[in-house]
């Protein structure tokens, strides 16, 4: 299996493809890259992207690193996306992700993606099962647009990752069946990032009924690849594998390889407090990554 | 001492005025709001912008909310901002805070502030004590210009936050009465917003030497405000007050008080995981709201 890093534990500290491109060759000994938007804002000027692509492009391609894809980040999931109440606002996201495609298609990145987004919630706190019908088929008028607009920028995949929150969709497998049954005839396939401490998330799906084999063996050849953390299954925590959870790393790729799905990628999304020091950081990653790397190759 | 809320507990949950201002209002029973940029993108479209500072201008009136402030929130702050290794990255974190002025004006909110931003990491981990001169000279330099912005909106005050990091500015004590001296002449002043979970943070000040009183005293006339929230001091938690950790409210008020900073706002800063249901949320806030409010009210 091919296993690589999403750049989020790069966020705020090593930010350009100077800094972050040795510290996955040769610090942790990866060759294939996930990257993240919360490292460049699509909204930053079209020249500057440019110019930040053309960068993203060489400095991978110098040090022997394939960037498989390029991934929403904490910045943009903080908002409500293509989910948000003001269909203005979601104008705005759909605009974010096709200046997002066009970034990726001039830094040679084939494939994009990341959460859709979420309704509001409502002022007395109850949480309804689900968003209502008219959201679902606003946003998926809205994905048959992008898959479009993905097209137009030679893309060649795109990804939804689905969340464990009742306001954002998909949150269950027969959700992302009926999505993906929806999303059928796109122009560049939508396809599942599917991630260890989302289908595991134990307050949302109960204890008993919580886990990832499921959501790898009903989604099939829907699923694009996987994003794996430590985590405790109470928050989606996004540790690194220092610290003490209930993903086990040999458990959870003889899961994918069960499911028939040893050729998808994984990568290693781990987030860290801003304030924790660097040597702290790549030290652990270090460790991190020495213990799973023979787990999932 | 009046007491508010920063908005950052209704991020991706009461995005809209409709939503958070009777939570606030009713719920919370407050008066006082800081709005947050993570509810709104500043970088969005010039006529939603302005549709959207209507609306919080007038949700806030009908419901007899002041509101006191805008502040930078987690989407921003996940980048470098106006200390980013590339100038022009600088250049556009500058442009986004003149259209974060620009909003604020057209929402009838006379003050603007937030965290001012990072420089990168080093590749092997090794942290300078604080960034270089250079990049000081450069930041000064920004933050004058950005005070005639923000006088060209007719704000009244701008915030600097510090934060426990030694790539940002100020970290210290010292650092902030430089950079007080250094923008004595600006058009709109600087202030700072001093966070009970940033001046206490025990791994880089030290377990002596960390504490809120001390910048307080030192920094006087120059503190605008102060953000609570309730942490260990081993990270910077943005805990509300259900949870335990070390910030005694009634100390808090006292230490504030002593100060002579009887009349600078407090506001609470929480942050809640996205994954957590919001009838929890809601009863943890209100919960919090009534252990603090009576104490520095």
């Amino acid at each position: 299996m091919q296993i690589g890093v999403n750049l989020s534990f790069c966020v705020k500290r090593w930010v350009t493809p100077q800094l972050w491109a040795p510290i996955v060759r040769e610090t942790l000994d990866l060759d294939l890259v996930q990257f993240s938007f919360d490292l460049i804002d699509p909204m930053w000027p079209d020249d500057l992207l440019a110019e930040l692509a053309e960068e993203l492009r060489s400095t991978a391609k110098q040090h022997g690193l394939a960037i498989h894809s390029a991934f929403i980040g904490l910045a943009h999931y903080t908002y409500n996306q293509l989910l948000h109440p003001n269909p203005r606002v979601r104008d705005a996201a759909e605009a974010w992700l096709r200046r997002a495609y066009r970034f990726a298609r001039l830094a040679g990145v084939e494939r994009v993606g990341g959460p859709l987004g979420a309704i509001a919630s409502r002022v007395d706190g109850e949480e309804a099962e689900s968003i209502a019908e008219v959201d679902y088929h606003d946003l998926v008028a809205r994905l048959i647009r992008l898959s479009a607009a993905a097209k137009a920028e030679s893309l060649s995949e795109l990804y939804v990752e689905p969340t464990p929150l009742r306001r954002e969709w998909p949150w269950t497998i027969a959700q992302a069946q009926r999505l993906s049954a929806d999303l059928a005839g796109a122009e560049v396939p939508w396809k599942y990032c599917l991630d260890w401490g989302h289908a595991t998330f134990e307050p949302l799906y109960g204890r008993y009924r919580a886990g990832m084999s499921p959501w790898f063996k009903a989604l099939g050849d829907s699923v694009g690849m996987a994003h794996l953390q430590q985590t405790d299954f109470q928050f989606d925590r996004h540790w690194d594998f220092t610290e003490t959870g209930g993903v086990d790393p040999a458990a959870a790729a003889a899961a994918q390889r069960e499911a028939g799905l040893a050729d998808r990628p994984v990568f290693l999304e781990v987030f860290y407090p801003f304030e924790r020091d660097d040597a702290s950081v790549l030290s652990a990653m270090r460790r991190s990554i020495a213990q799973i790397k023979p787990v999932f190759a």
